[in-house]
């Protein structure tokens, strides 16, 4: 069976933020909106494999007492009758986190993930768990394209793409340590909302601890993805350690950016030309609604930036390898040690290569990131309005399974621990690319609000 | 039965680090040495009651493989053979990670801490796990003070300054977020180590990810305290984001401290005479060595952060309070709405309270530690050989079980996130009371090798 081609201004599910009008007035519920959701998944979910684990009857459950909320004019939250999946690295007291391993998901949950019980808190009705490679790094999981099975979702949030990309839910939980959140959104078609660092809990998250792991939204709709992350941030609360989401729990108001500086970086080599010249035409697009569009080159801060991403992208490798450690290779080491042959041969060879990082070498990477972090936060803090910009991914979804591509385009804002926001408003052959923005520090306010206004923009045709 | 008067420089079980000699020239071995410290549980164990669950033959096994190595000229680490018990907050695969909550030991151990991890990896016999108040705030658990069976040990690391004060381990892992490790250790007569914040590896220890939980050690002598604390952060790694433990795997060369800044704060109109009279007489024995002892009021620096102690602690409180909310205060609040009554209502009462704390109150406390930490810093770098010292405790263990006493001296060094020690010099009234010296950040050699300079000044009795 073909896939149409992906046209970033048709419409898909329709947004959960845009529904409540209707659960308020009666004539939408959240029961009938998981229905839909629930139809979607029966048609697509055969094809695309985005769940690894599901429990309906207690997503219909939610859905039931949220609808019984809507009619009495009550709902808890924002998120009340959200029908969202969860990336099965997150604990559920009613299913195991497996991270994308069938050995791990042996072990039942016992308590739930800050996210989950926040999201239960809220009302939302949690659909599943989606898919990822075995540990995050080991081979990919099943899950197809949304808009190509022979093509890859993109990883490590390969299943929770996949599930918002594919129009089975309005949105899904993911995280992103080298690149696993916007690349995978890039692919699928799916806006993809990075908060700053540290915004949202990462508690129960497979007890990784790794401090350059952000949680984040997938979603079909730009307003859903504020409304999950602000929420989240909210109720589950910030990370420990670090600072929530300003701004209104509704999305902010649209404010038109004032300077989009162009910083590619070391992405732009492996950039494929058909992606370049659909980035060059939405660039002159919105150039010519009168936002500012430069080069990095053009200012002796962001070009000093730009020359740092390559060790920028070098520091967090190190970091990520190295934090996994505890528990990830750990798992791969015991394992070893007693023959149990319960991960892939793969997972081990990649496992194993991560303990070359030497403790030198990364507390060296922490040094790097905390200087490269305070650079950045100077620069920006000089300039209002100013957002960075770039492709998402370096080409569309790669054909295969075997690989979840590049995410060349994520190292540098993975490592700033800066928001970041993937526009799905590129097709390439058919296939979705993201437009990817940048924000700073305590910024995601800021950047929501720029996002709105080239989403608005991009729905009337102006860019 | 009365407990004889505490005895500071009465010897104690041998020092792990000590016996190495033995385990080598083949006159001792780490099964000999096990079976000394199973002879001190069967003895006193029943008395003071530091464990909540053990696994002997475990221990056995690993005692019995490390006397192999030591034969056979190859032991693995510096704490091969090493019997030591860990608190009950750690997860381990053989035994529940319970928090001192008969209900969270229900669940069985999957996988091991990271610290766990390490020492099993360094070849140590892990004897036990330790007992500590309900969820670390609730009622204490029923271990009695090793001197005294009528009085607390301290909390919230209970059971493993108890075991170790006791005799019955060389040394036990702790772990103190406001107060618990040097406290318990001044009550209990153990050496009590905590480094730096995020020195040691914290993964598993219950995923509360608290930002002001460290990882200590509570050890009989002062060496073996620096050879696990040095082997764990080595082994286990620093915790995600924090930096090592630096300097030799074997206790650095004595150095004698420059001066000892006179550090109270708002400890002291706490503190009872006797005690201030001890501690004023080891101040005046250590002057008599030459060792400057000096006011914080005799110079600003020290007066300034000396004047914002009490400030300190109220920030350190609203961070741990708030940070207890994923995963600790959720079981509460399951435990509640499920009406599961598996928890204390001192517990529940205690931990509902934390929840008063707002999330822009912790802001700001966050806020605060970081300008607390800069200031701290920027007047130890102005000053070589520099520490700060105070008792340990506001006096001896206070009668009764059912609190664990005042942690004023911990507060502020806690938030610091310091390396302190406290040294056992002191009895009053036949009880312990500990010195506690403080270094600054990435000191932990530093203060270790002023404090073997106290250690063998003691030994030697010069102070």
């Amino acid at each position: 069976m073909s896939n149409p081609a992906y046209d970033p201004r048709a419409p898909g599910l329709r947004a959960f933020h845009d529904a409540v009008a209707g659960f308020i007035d009666g004539s939408d519920t959240p029961v009938k909106y998981l229905e839909r959701c629930l139809a979607r998944i029966a048609e697509r979910e055969p094809t695309i494999k985005a769940f690894v684990w599901s429990n309906l009857d207690a997503a219909m459950g939610a859905a039931e007492a949220a609808a019984k909320r809507y009619r009495e004019g009550r709902p808890v939250s924002p998120v009340d009758g959200l029908p969202i999946a969860v990336k099965d690295i997150f604990e559920t007291r009613d299913g195991p986190a497996g991270w994308g391993s069938a050995h791990l998901a042996e072990t039942p949950g016992v308590r739930d993930a800050a996210i989950v019980a926040a999201l239960r808190r809220g009302g939302a009705a949690i659909v599943g768990k989606t898919a990822l490679p075995e540990l995050g790094f080991g081979p990919p999981a099943a899950t197809t394209n949304p808009w190509d099975g022979a093509r890859t979702p993109g990883g490590s949030s390969s299943g929770s793409a996949a599930a918002v990309g594919g129009a089975m839910v309005p949105a899904a939980i993911g995280s992103q340590g080298k690149g696993s959140l916007t690349r995978p959104a890039s692919f699928c078609g799916a806006y993809g909302f990075k908060p700053g660092h540290g915004t949202i809990h990462r508690g129960g998250d497979g007890g990784s601890q790794a401090t350059n792991t952000h949680v984040g939204v997938l979603a079909g709709s730009l307003e859903d993805s504020w409304i999950i992350a602000r929420f989240l941030s909210a109720t589950a609360g910030p990370h420990p350690g670090g600072f929530a989401i300003n701004g209104p729990m509704a999305p902010p108001d649209a404010r038109k950016p004032k300077t989009l500086i162009r910083m590619e970086g070391p992405g732009w080599q492996r950039t494929d030309e058909a992606t370049k010249a659909a980035y060059e035409g939405m660039l002159e697009a919105i150039a010519g609604t009168g936002v500012a569009v430069s080069q990095a080159a053009d200012d002796p801060d962001w070009s000093a930036i730009e020359g740092e991403m390559a060790a920028a992208a070098d520091a967090l490798s190190a970091i990520a390898d190295f934090e996994s450690r505890w528990p990830l290779i750990l798992y791969l080491q015991r394992d070893h040690d007693e023959g149990t042959n319960a991960f892939d041969p793969l997972t081990h060879e990649r496992g194993l290569a991560r303990l070359n990082v030497t403790r030198g070498e990364y507390q060296d990477a922490l040094r790097y990131r905390l200087a490269y972090r305070a650079r950045l936060a100077a620069a920006a803090r000089a300039r209002e309005g100013v957002f960075l910009v770039s492709p998402a991914a370096t080409g569309p979804a790669p054909e295969g399974l075997n690989s979840t591509g590049s995410a060349a385009y994520q190292w540098a804002s993975s490592l700033a621990g800066n928001p970041v926001m993937s526009l799905p408003f590129m097709a390439v052959d058919g296939l979705p690319l993201g437009l990817q923005i940048q924000g700073f520090g305590g910024g995601e306010e800021s950047l929501m609000a720029a996002c709105g206004w080239l989403d608005a923009a991009f729905k009337a045709g102006e860019i």
